[in-house]
């Protein structure tokens, strides 16, 4: 089984070294989160995660969920864990004190987040859906139902999800066939269908609270017509307390590759009540506030899994001992220990290089997050929500892509060992599969980015993103210089591109569909570059507070920046081509 | 369950088209291998595939080989399967006829490879390593050995295995602990444990013939000190019928990730009664002779399982509708087959652009792997096995690695349905995963290609393939001018990276040891290139003949050059960074 030791050292230098970002700084409502606050909760969190949660995910891969006569059975274990992960507060951590939880910045529950999708993804995603329903609703709902349900669902008791594809839809929502009729009292009756619901029911909570897109009697077809509600499995009476079972059942669960210990559940509304939230027809833009925190989340498992991926291949070298490195000059054959040959410390430096990068730029997109939502300046505050709006899509891909490179590089170290079940590395590259997947495939995230986040009602995002990264590049510093140099080369490349790409969205719409997931990569090695940049200037600043620490950091960037950003070059040479001699194309 | 479709078609053009290779056609033995009789084995092969072997894929990964009360049981089917596929003669296709085989060129039995490996790559590999086995005993053995031996194994009726690894040694076969005990009739008394042995065990043959390598006991250590010996199950009695059982127990079976019909053993040889093969202390060199040709194998199950993920995902593609193309007038919201969007389309020709120039390389290097066994000149044979060598670890590491991108492109394209079992997509990912592992990690193949591949005692082959190449290339011709201008850039920058890594070879092996991978993926790329330049050579000259055919071909092409060969770009600048910041690098 691997081994997890919770990255709290780099989690804490970034919290206390890089918090210093002028408009997050400006943000009254954390100013009493102090470093020694999050270093108990991190330390805190580290130990549920190594001890308690870890052990699940060999236990759900091995006795996966099932339905048993109508009820969803959770993996062993999965009831007493998630009873004391309850108890222990951790749902509640970035919820809001009016309804029990902790107020905790993006910044911290993050980290938290990377943490449990190290652990265990399958049981993370039990909370994790949860949190989204909880967001939706805090966002859109009246205050009658958030009183009646945030704060159960705050504490874990009850659970949510979001119930959006059907059999016929999944990207394209536009063709969702669940109905609603409005009642005389105005709640709604739901009839329809919903697959690959996520916890869609399981027997870890007293009730759960789902979330469902679906189309009001009266509604025009396509995405216009589309209505959000609540729709609880067991009704909630007045006064709090849970009534009759509503109209819903489970259908069926899905037998996956991966995250076994995970219900997928598909589930059949059956004249169900259901409440509105928000304004009729307006459904698909509520679900989007919910969907795309989830969508960064996405990305922190795919960072998660990395990380326990690298950790235990790293373990792994120091310990197998396989031919001779080219300095060894034993004449009776003796082997070395595999991190001694140049090829495998390459691969552990590809994956510690992109781990570190993608956690600082995530540590810095909460940052934005947390501006974007509690700014006092609504310039600034628009501008925070567009960058954040452009990364979504970049992280979600990214990382989750990257997360298939770094558990089958893994997998790779391992070698025999890596492709049998006992040792739980298969189990990662399995278990990671599915984010390059869910919550919208890769390629429906580039072309959100490409067709609605670079350029949006509000000016050119790409380019005020690549200006303000330009200006903040200082060449003047010896250190940082040859850091800036190399990376100028790859900014310049993203520019070019970047014009090419909006010429093309207005000219040549299948030219920048085609080019649409190289230009994603692009944006993302180049995000990634830039965080390390700032992980950078710190590491000099502050270099003799702490030099082993910095000297890491310090190599494991300038190993990025050789070997990692010249990714850019290819796939920018491969995406310019143009897409004609693909559309004219004839598939036999 | 997937469907499968062989390529006959494709694999008949490469047949009747591109067999016009000078050296090749100077083998007498082939005269009579005529298209017409290959049509008709391609023919048999695609039905025994498609509608016998392909069923058992699923049925293996449902119900995995088990090892009960010491006997290994293959999943339901595997028998009588087994005995139709042997009864049929499939097993025999390019034995010797001396011992009962076809006597068919590996450019027939390696289409046949290809189909069994779309079909179900567990399944096949009980017969695989019977082949390999046959090679090295057909090379090294006695006549006695081989009269005695050879026939049952051609017939199928006895299987074969090579057992090298152990738990302590993989790649370093130097490490290897069994013993073997000289006795004074001349045989050997075996003692120790091998590990991860590909049809170890099972009850489909009557004899299983093990291939052992082991340390006589006044043998050196290190890999000088190893010899090659017969080891039979059942021990073999004077009239060639079955004996005594051996000293050989299967210790245990592995549960692995995929191929779960295949039995993957732990063997322990406890005094078991083998024969030497060959002679003493050259058992390394002998069972590379084996290898070899197994890892070209290998290189093809990757094609084939890349095949039949491309079919079926494109299949779905035509299926299913979701989105609008960027050409949909659509009022209404309704959506388009997946396969009017251009990042499908792309998505779809990346593969099959590998897969076609795959096959067509593969055939090449069947008629080389022809040439440097049976022409009569011994230069010409020396040239074709130097070529065979160089291309042996790229078409291993290449073809393995493009069967996980194009097997997870595929589960893409089915989005979530692609992760549930039910598709049977997500089977094609996981029973791929081991091709990148055994037979030698793809970094030991790697590392093989740059250390002992490129120069040899021959001379500097890789800059013979590269002026072979070069003096190849027809800019006269029109049609083909603007590929060949394209595929200079880039057999351009091979010879500028061989330059550097024959350089750094010689003073800097770190050097060259951090960028084997890469350089591996830079020929592997510029050897399918130079594959489709000839593919296009003919579909110009014959294009009257086959127009849908050739406009397909010719089509394909045009999108390798456009976007897969750009991928050198970045492989190249990559790895020509060095790698002193890679060795002097600390890990924690």
């Amino acid at each position: 089984m691997p081994t997890y030791n919770a990255p709290v050292e780099d989690m804490l230098f970034l919290f206390d070294k890089l918090r210093d970002n002028k408009n997050y700084q400006e943000i009254d409502r954390y100013k009493e989160v102090t470093t020694d606050l999050v270093k108990n909760i991190l330390e805190e969190a580290a130990k549920i995660n190594e001890n308690l949660i870890l052990p699940l995910a060999k236990a759900g891969d091995e006795n996966p969920t099932v339905l048993e006569n109508g009820i969803v059975r959770t993996p062993p274990g999965y009831k007493e864990a998630y009873k004391k992960f309850i108890d222990d507060g951790w749902t509640s951590l970035s919820c809001d004190p009016k309804y029990g939880g902790q107020g905790m910045p993006r910044t911290v529950s993050a980290f938290f987040d990377e943490m449990i999708s190290s652990s265990s993804l399958a049981f993370k995603l039990y909370s994790e859906l949860t949190l989204g329903a909880y967001n939706c609703i805090h966002h859109h709902a009246t205050d009658e139902i958030k009183d009646k349900y945030l704060p159960k669902m705050v504490e874990g008791k009850w659970s949510g999800t979001m119930c959006l594809t059907e059999p016929v839809c999944g990207t394209d929502l536009g063709l969702l066939k669940t109905k609603a009729k409005e009642q005389p009292d105005g709640t709604y009756k739901l009839t329809g269908q919903k697959m690959f619901i996520t916890s869609g029911d399981h027997d870890l909570t007293e009730n759960i609270i789902h979330l469902v897109i679906a189309r009001a009697s009266d509604s025009p077809a396509g995405t216009k017509g589309i209505s959000l509600f609540l729709v609880p499995k067991f009704i909630v009476k007045e006064d709090g307390t849970i009534g009759p079972r509503n109209g819903i059942s489970t259908g069926s669960i899905e037998t996956k590759m991966g995250i076994k210990g995970s219900a997928t559940c598909v589930l059949n509304f059956d004249e169900a009540t259901g409440y509105m939230i928000g304004p009729k027809n307006k459904g698909l833009s509520q679900m989007f506030t919910m969907m795309n925190l989830e969508r960064i989340v996405v990305g922190i498992q795919g960072l998660g899994l990395s990380e326990i991926a690298y950790q235990n291949s790293l373990s792994y070298a120091k310990e197998r001992k396989q031919g001779k490195s080219n300095k060894n000059n034993s004449q009776n054959g003796a082997a070395d220990f595999i991190i001694e040959h140049a090829d495998i410390r390459k691969s552990l430096l590809t994956m510690k290089s992109i781990i570190e990068g993608e956690r600082a730029l995530c540590f810095w997109l909460s940052q934005q997050t947390e501006v974007s939502l509690y700014h006092k300046d609504p310039k600034i505050k628009q501008d925070a929500t567009d960058l954040v709006s452009l990364m979504t899509p970049v992280v979600k891909s990214l990382f989750s892509d990257m997360g298939m490179e770094i558990t089958s590089d893994a997998m790779q170290i391992y070698g025999g060992y890596g492709y049998t079940k006992d040792q739980g590395i298969e189990q990662l590259y399995r278990d990671n599969r599915i984010t390059p997947i869910y919550e919208g495939t890769n390629s429906i995230q580039a072309i959100d980015l490409v067709f609605r986040k670079l350029v949006n009602n509000n000016g050119d995002i790409i380019e005020k993103y690549i200006n303000t990264i330009m200006r903040d590049l200082n060449d003047n510093d010896k250190n940082l210089k040859p850091f800036v140099e190399k990376f100028k080369i790859y900014i310049e490349k993203l520019k070019v591109f970047s014009k090419w790409m909006k010429e093309k969205i207005k000219n040549s719409k299948d030219d920048a569909n085609a080019a649409a997931n190289d230009y994603l990569r692009v944006l993302g090695y180049v995000a990634v570059g830039y965080s390390w940049i700032k992980v950078l200037e710190v590491s000099y600043k502050d270099y003799s507070n702490n030099k082993g620490f910095y000297e890491d950091k310090i190599q494991t960037a300038n190993f990025y920046f050789n070997r990692v950003l010249p990714r850019v070059e290819s796939h920018y040479l491969s995406a310019t081509t143009g897409s004609k001699y693909i559309m004219d194309f004839k598939f036999n």
